[in-house]
């Protein structure tokens, strides 16, 4: 997959026009903050640098999907050439697209605060997480009142409030800017439906996460390979797609073949995750190289490696956190060896062949051109 | 004041309204859960429990009010009996009101929950919470995987991750409700700026409260009665007053002198919280006593006592879990002795006067009624 100068272009622009409006978005709420005091403020400053420092992949998703849904078709059907091919001519709300895509990505980042929150994470990305930033600053601040003993409780237990209630302020953002969307009624009870649908299934994709961890739900592959569809799929593709479908005003038959084609790519995309953080080059991918093994991850590579013989050889090693890097190795070695790699490579397969089956018959070209080009990031990833 | 056995049965037939309204909402949201499994369906059902065994102060604040606003106006003022004093005649939004009464419900219980997370509780006035609830049915699970040692800790792990993501999800609901009010666009825009207001100011008091408490923001008076305010005179008091308004039409003098009479009201009840939890009677108040002692609460009785000779004397008990009751009683003692407790009790006379004096001039007579009879349920609590 080849991108053009033009798609490249029009990339940049729209990077510019998201930017933009998350930075009023966040801008105006840090600005309303000042009255509430320093630490509230900070809350929103930190939220701000670090919203505004991400890659937009969910907000690029849904504009270029949108654009090519209004964008008439390309030549290889020239009978349709004289008219949009699904939307129509008279309603344009490019505007209000934007103003969902930046909504989309403050809900991600409220999403990634209450996971870290949860999952007690510090660091996202080799930086400070809004968390990691709080306890660093409050570690610095002097003070009498505590004794010093209790003080490195203290300090992460003000931290970690921060994210809950960072979390909090921008999932109500993300509400807000949906419920203010300049749409008519009707279209705007659509996408209100589509958020509430997108955050059930997130928050039960986490709690699904979480009870893996904690012991709680069994750690069948079925149910791990639901919750990497529910946690992370829903909001990241078919989101973004659903909403673009709707704000250019395509058929519904069109958003339930974005939204499949979505869930596909989105599976993919997470056991592409997984298996680089097992088995990938962390100079390469910058992940925390061994990180799932010892935190005992429920991966479905996990899930295969439990239904074979070389189990009880991995088992001793799995969720230590004081693993060193030749038991790493080791278990490495053995989950390929039994399969497990290879196992979840045509789990990846089986996804990406019905992604492209979606691709040759009810979704516009243009918007073909879209998905192929993110799924050509996948591709670029497995190398 | 004495309550008429006319608005005893409106209030029962209002408290119906608003239990039926809540039940829709959160039925609704428990069927879908279903699709997600067990756990999932869970929280709905325990914080359906929760919710539904409130006493709906807030619904019934706004519900009361809204009507008070909207019905016509007492003899004593004989000029203007034809006319409804605040709204146009033509705008009835009862059913819309209650919807709305019933989703801050939500609201108050989404913060409950993120508090409780914070504040590590597992128990809500004697009863476990949500989280405490999960965490009983947790522990009575048989399970193999995790040794009996880690047990213990991802049980409080899977039960706090529940209270944050129920929280979050009754958050999402409050807002769903906000955004398809059945209203004017600009009505319903007025209410979604109320509920941003109130959340940020919500989140401002949380954050303040656990900077007091964690030692990284100083216990100055000022700083407690601004926390004590922010934090829950504005979602209780402020947010149904203004909404009342706001849906019934009223003059927006009318709205701000109660947003003002709100606002006192809901300092003067949280300082009267912090007497009876300090020097009240727990068989009659029913609260933990000397939980914050114990805990070392940042309180106004605190902040005075600090300005006082008791205070070295105080404070090596002070914040103390362990100490025991004749140290509890110690301290007790020495805080009404080193006029503590008189200067609180002078904080909320002030707060009282403040509040009766607003209630002379631009609120209307049946509205003063319901606010009367909210400050009598505070003077009941001093008996």
């Amino acid at each position: 997959m080849t991108v053009t100068s033009g798609s490249l272009r029009s990339r940049t622009d729209l990077c510019a026009a998201i930017e933009n409006e998350l930075s009023g978005l966040i801008g105006k709420r840090a600005a309303s903050a000042t009255a509430y005091g320093a630490h509230f403020t900070r809350l929103w400053e930190l939220a701000g640098h670090n919203v505004l420092g991400g890659k937009f992949v969910r907000p690029l998703l849904l504009m270029e999907t949108y654009d090519a849904l209004r964008t008439r078709p390309q030549q290889k059907n020239p009978a349709a050439t004289d008219q949009p091919r699904t939307s129509p001519p008279n309603t344009d709300n490019r505007e209000t697209a934007i103003s969902i895509a930046a909504a989309i990505e403050l809900l991600h980042y409220s999403f990634l605060l209450h996971d870290d929150v949860i999952d007690g994470d510090l660091v996202r990305r080799g930086h400070p997480n809004l968390i990691g930033s709080l306890l660093a600053e409050a570690q610095s601040l002097p003070r009498t009142t505590n004794a010093e003993g209790a003080r490195e409780g203290s300090d992460l237990h003000w931290a970690q409030t921060g994210g809950i209630l960072m979390g909090d302020m921008l999932l109500a953002a993300t509400h807000q800017a949906f419920a203010r969307a300049d749409l008519p009624h009707a279209l705007r009870l659509r996408l209100l439906d589509l958020l509430e649908h997108t955050i059930n299934e997130t928050v039960a994709g986490e709690q699904l996460d979480v009870g893996l961890g904690d012991g709680i739900i069994d750690p069948h592959l079925e149910t791990i390979l639901m919750m990497c569809g529910y946690k992370t799929a829903t909001y990241t593709f078919e989101l973004p797609l659903r909403a673009a479908a709707a704000l250019a005003g395509a058929d519904f038959a069109v958003e339930n073949a974005l939204a499949s084609a979505g869930r596909h790519l989105g599976l993919a995309f997470q056991l592409q995750d997984d298996l680089l953080s097992t088995f990938g080059d962390p100079r390469r991918h910058g992940k925390d190289p061994f990180s799932d093994l010892r935190e005992g991850k429920e991966t479905a590579i996990i899930a295969h490696a439990r239904t074979t013989a070389a189990w009880p050889d991995i088992e001793p090693f799995f969720g230590r956190p004081e693993l060193n890097g030749a038991e790493c190795e080791y278990v490495r070695r053995h989950l390929a060896d039994c399969g497990a790699e290879d196992f979840v490579n045509g789990l990846i397969e089986e996804q990406m062949q019905a992604f492209n089956d979606l691709l040759t018959s009810t979704i516009p070209d243009g918007v073909c051109s879209v998905l192929l080009d993110l799924a050509g990031q996948l591709e670029g990833r497995q190398s």
